[in-house]
């Protein structure tokens, strides 16, 4: 590393050089990051990758018996807020606890019927997950159970190849199978730290996606609310439409088709219990304090549907209901788990998706209401308690759950603290507008998942979105913005001319930023680009009668980092650019741009008067210098050719 | 927009007041981008994705018959070279003509064999793709002909389903075929713009899947070396040494191995012609002069060991030879080509990986050779010119044809100027290693092509490739850096602690650059790193006894690009600070990012003293503000809640 100190002692003696020039102006020397070795670095980068939050920063300076009460509370968090229960939260928490119960009874049938499940799977569900929830979660408001469009796609998915009414101990092994591989996916993320994966299903992406989900889910009710028999067994708009309309009648061999026949009895009590659940839900949104009734509708409708089935069900047979639950606790099913076979591809494929989508609710719920209490939520500490709650759940009986948004939001309210579905629900519209309306790309995501998810299929629409996602950033690399700045007169401040009219280009200087990392994807774009930027300049200069260019400065603030097609890029710019006698100048490269350079020695090729702090003293550096030497880029680059290597 | 110029407004009736209290100090607004409509934002958007070197440039301010003309050259360079070509240019065109002509006999002889094609099919491809070439091409150094490597894929490719030997005519019309497809999608890539696909090989891939597919290609060779009778079908390391060493008898019905035949006779020819080669290239490297020596050597090796193996052809049966060749021109193939059943899939997919192949060798050849010497090459041009050349191909009987790295490297050699190869073949070691000092996450991706290639297959070698690639980009994306800031004294510039020994922290102040855009795949991170910072600083100022902390500024300068999450992870931010009683300002935020903090109503949301255009500013206006309120951030902090949509 002799050359390298070297380097920055030939820059600082040149710039004792200048100063003598041009007095009273400093130059500052460019650094170099302190020295790292290898493995240093790579230490530093996989600690960045897998543990940006430093999480065991508790443990530093701990006595041995602190660090192993800290050690048991990180591992399981009831350990942290058990000793500081107080009585006085029991009142609060029994009342939440039974909002929640009645609205998880309703839920867990109608979800476990979306997963094509026996409901009583429903119910186990709301039961044995949530307790191992509650040992090992973080989140103090998220309430745990089957959610809508997780429970849809298993359905969807499963019944694509093993029928459930056909084969229905087989499915119910498969589900549990399945169940199973997602909280073993869930909970391997959490434990590889790889909690980032999640990330790529982006906010705009949900917006669409759980729109179209839940467009599906609703079309989905419309068999139960006309009372259809006869129903698609598929999930997108097209088929689920048809079959609402036209009844295929395969019984008869013949592929005749006919109007489907809906049951009015069916209807009429289907519609009553829609209205008084949505005057519920309107009263208890105008009334916060009434947020319970809103919770208390679907039991209610429940029990009152019970009811007048049982006294009915003599007068009607057109009225189909579920029949007897079995009694008792979950009963284990870990014997019903399926390692082998045929079908465990299915099973393991199913789990990997539900697991992808319920994590991403869950842990999405979770932080909405941990930013809402501003605490914060340790995303690979949940995906691990996820993961493990419904590794537990299949083992009894469970099929997959997660974080609740709709009952973590009755918990919230039942903490009687304020009603904030209203603040948080915003409808899909409004978001979807305020997509268009801020960044257009996240708004196409946003069309491209929910079309997707409508018309193409579930699983597919999740793959779209991500797609879209990754696009958008790769589209954003590989066509990087790049300016011309101007000097703000009276500063040292430079600034793009477009944007602020007082910024006025120094003559014989063409400064351009580049605003993104230099890569292998963009660097035949940006030497394409800033080619034309000097041709566009140098016509510029010959109508207005400028004084001709002299100097390209590369402002290199943003460029973030550089690979080796980018350093290939700088060396053959520059060797572009000398042969029409024009300088090129860097500007203020960051930490790791400078190492890249100087490994790869691009520095001493640039030689002494390649690279600046910033614009400014680029900028005085070098007119200070053309005023001492008039014909100076010839005369006094001392530069070497670039070492390049090439196919 | 009233809100944009009364919001602009405000900014500078607030620096008046703050002038007031630190006279001579000027403050400077932030201002919007220069307002566009949707319509033309896409508009220069799409313009910069499709159109970054304004290909129409010259066109500008012409006469109609100018222009007509100018059209004329843009769509076949031979207008523009044809006119101005002089008699004395006609000598050495001559020489490297035949010194090309020399190499391709040997050579479209060897790789239509690598393809499993009839020898004819090579020559003919070294006759028609060069004069298509010379009509529509625009690189001057190109020479055209067949590649070892898209050869070798080809033939591995198409083999896996359809037996050369068995079916040679259906596999001949799938060669063709596959051709004709590799041409469409090149001229497609051409036509629609997209040239920057191919930008996702980068040169670390480049390097490890070349020097993997060159290993896979000397490995094939060994059958013909060694005189060995029964070679396997496959292209992988193992598989190709197994069957050099060992002999699965599958005649006998037995799975019996025993050890592979080897001729003698084939060997001790193939070795003396090898050292034959070697020896004169060895000599033409040393002396530029004797270029014509190594690209005549394979010429005269073919014609010895015709002649020798038609003097012996009594005496020995064990040097297989080729055979008769048909003579005359190329004949028409085009209705050989298989538009329609089983095999159509295979062979568009081969089209395509054949296609991207050569497509990326031919385009980096005619860069390479452009960068020498100092001319430019367009590379959507190329592709069109490359696409239309294998279509036509595809109909005369010629197989996939690019711009040949050897062929190309004789011809400029033989323009007599320098010799060029030894400049630019520098071994592949050699690029190794300058990836592994340079960028160790290149040097991964080399190596991940370089063994995915020998060890899995050719195309899935490829594939990872490109994931590799894609992957580097998004591990920069998800995990950006982010470091404290300090001021250098004595000036206005703010710099990396780490870095600089000369910078020192601002009391009360956090300074933190932030060096990526603010996406949906790094927000959660960039919110977990900042908290985790400033749980760092507070750390640091208890130790060091400082003045507590009172203010973030975040240096948005490296911050080229937010999204919707991106805006909802500030606004989140900021909650959270002020939940704790500390400022949260943003400095220099670039053109885009400005528009959508004003699009997203964050702008309004931060408040008066929200945004600065220097971290200089923001330091001095805050700290005076500071001074003569001392209570300031309670008092005067003029916000509005921001406006925030979940689910």
């Amino acid at each position: 590393m002799g050359v390298n100190s070297n380097r920055v002692e030939d820059f600082s003696s040149h710039r004792i050089t200048t100063e003598s020039v041009m007095p009273g102006m400093e130059i500052h020397t460019v650094c170099l990051s302190p020295q790292k070795t290898t493995l240093q670095k790579l230490k530093q980068r996989l600690s960045e990758i897998f543990f940006p939050d430093d999480p065991l920063y508790r443990f530093k300076n701990q006595t041995w018996r602190k660090k192993l009460l800290l050690g048991l509370q990180f591992l399981f968090p009831i350990f942290q807020w058990a000793p500081e229960y107080r009585l006085k939260l029991l009142r609060s928490d029994i009342i939440s606890g039974l909002t929640i119960a009645s609205l998880a009874i309703p839920q867990g049938i109608s979800y476990a019927k979306l997963a094509n499940l026996p409901p009583i799977v429903g119910l186990y569900s709301s039961f044995v997950p949530p307790l191992i929830y509650a040992i090992l979660g973080s989140s103090s408001h998220l309430a745990v159970g089957p959610v809508s469009i997780a429970s849809l796609i298993m359905g969807s998915m499963l019944s694509e190849t093993v029928s459930p009414k056909d084969e229905p101990i087989l499915y119910l092994k498969l589900a549990f199978t399945a169940t199973f591989f997602a909280g073993l996916f869930q909970a391997s993320l959490g434990l590889l730290r790889l909690g980032f994966i999640i990330d790529f299903l982006s906010k705009a992406n949900l917006v669409g996606f759980m729109s179209g989900a839940a467009v599906i889910v609703s079309l989905q009710q419309l068999k139960g609310l006309l009372g259809i028999s006869h129903f698609t067994s598929k999930m997108q708009f097209i088929p689920v439409m048809s079959s609402v309309f036209k009844h295929r009648d395969e019984a008869s061999g013949l592929l005749k088709c006919k109007e489907a026949f809906w049951s009015w009895q069916t209807i009429v009590m289907g519609f009553s219990f829609l209205v008084f659940m949505l005057t519920t839900r309107h009263i208890s949104m105008k009334r916060a304090k009434l947020f319970w009734l809103s919770a208390a509708a679907p039991l209610t409708s429940v029990i009152l549907s019970t009811l007048l089935v049982f006294c009915l069900r003599s007068k009607t047979h057109e009225i189909s209901f579920i029949g007897h639950l079995p009694k008792g606790l979950n009963p284990p099913s870990a014997n019903m788990l399926y390692f082998s076979g045929p079908d465990l591809e299915l099973a393991i494929k199913t789990g990997i998706v539900t697991g992808i989508l319920s994590l991403t609710e869950g842990i999405s719920v979770g932080r909405t209401f941990a930013a809402l209490k501003n605490y914060q939520v340790d995303g690979n500490k949940e995906m691990m308690a996820i993961g493990l709650m419904n590794m537990a759940g299949s083992c009894s009986s469970c099929f997959v759950t997660t974080g609740s948004f709709s009952r973590s939001a009755v918990n919230y309210n039942a903490g009687a603290q304020t009603a904030v579905s209203n603040i948080v629900m915003a409808t899909a519209v409004l978001a979807a507008y305020r997509l268009w309306k801020v960044d257009k790309l996240d708004f196409l995501a946003c069309m491209c998942s929910f079309f997707g998810v409508l018309f193409i299929s579930v699983p597919l629409g999740l793959g779209i979105a991500v797609g879209v996602s990754v696009f958008k950033i790769l589209l954003h690399v590989t066509r990087p913005n790049s300016l011309i700045m101007g000097n703000i007169k009276g500063t040292q401040i430079y600034h793009s001319l477009s944007r602020y009219k007082e910024a006025s280009r120094v003559p014989s200087f063409l400064i351009l930023a580049i605003e993104s990392p230099i890569y292998f994807a963009n660097s035949t774009y940006l030497q394409e680009r800033i080619l034309r930027w000097i041709r566009e300049e140098d016509e510029w200069v010959k109508e207005n009668d400028g004084s001709p260019l002299k100097c390209i400065i590369l402002d290199m603030t943003a460029v973030t980092a550089i690979d080796t097609s980018g350093i290939d890029f700088l060396c053959e710019l520059r060797k572009m650019l000398e042969e029409r006698s024009l300088q090129l100048v860097l500007a203020n490269p960051v930490g790791s741009v400078m190492e890249k350079l100087h490994q790869s020695e691009m520095l001493d090729s640039f030689g002494l008067n390649g690279v600046y702090l910033a614009v400014g003293e680029a900028v005085a550096d070098i007119s200070a210098l053309w005023k001492s030497k008039p014909d100076f880029p010839k005369d006094c680059n001392e530069t070497r050719p670039c070492i390049e290597t090439k196919r």
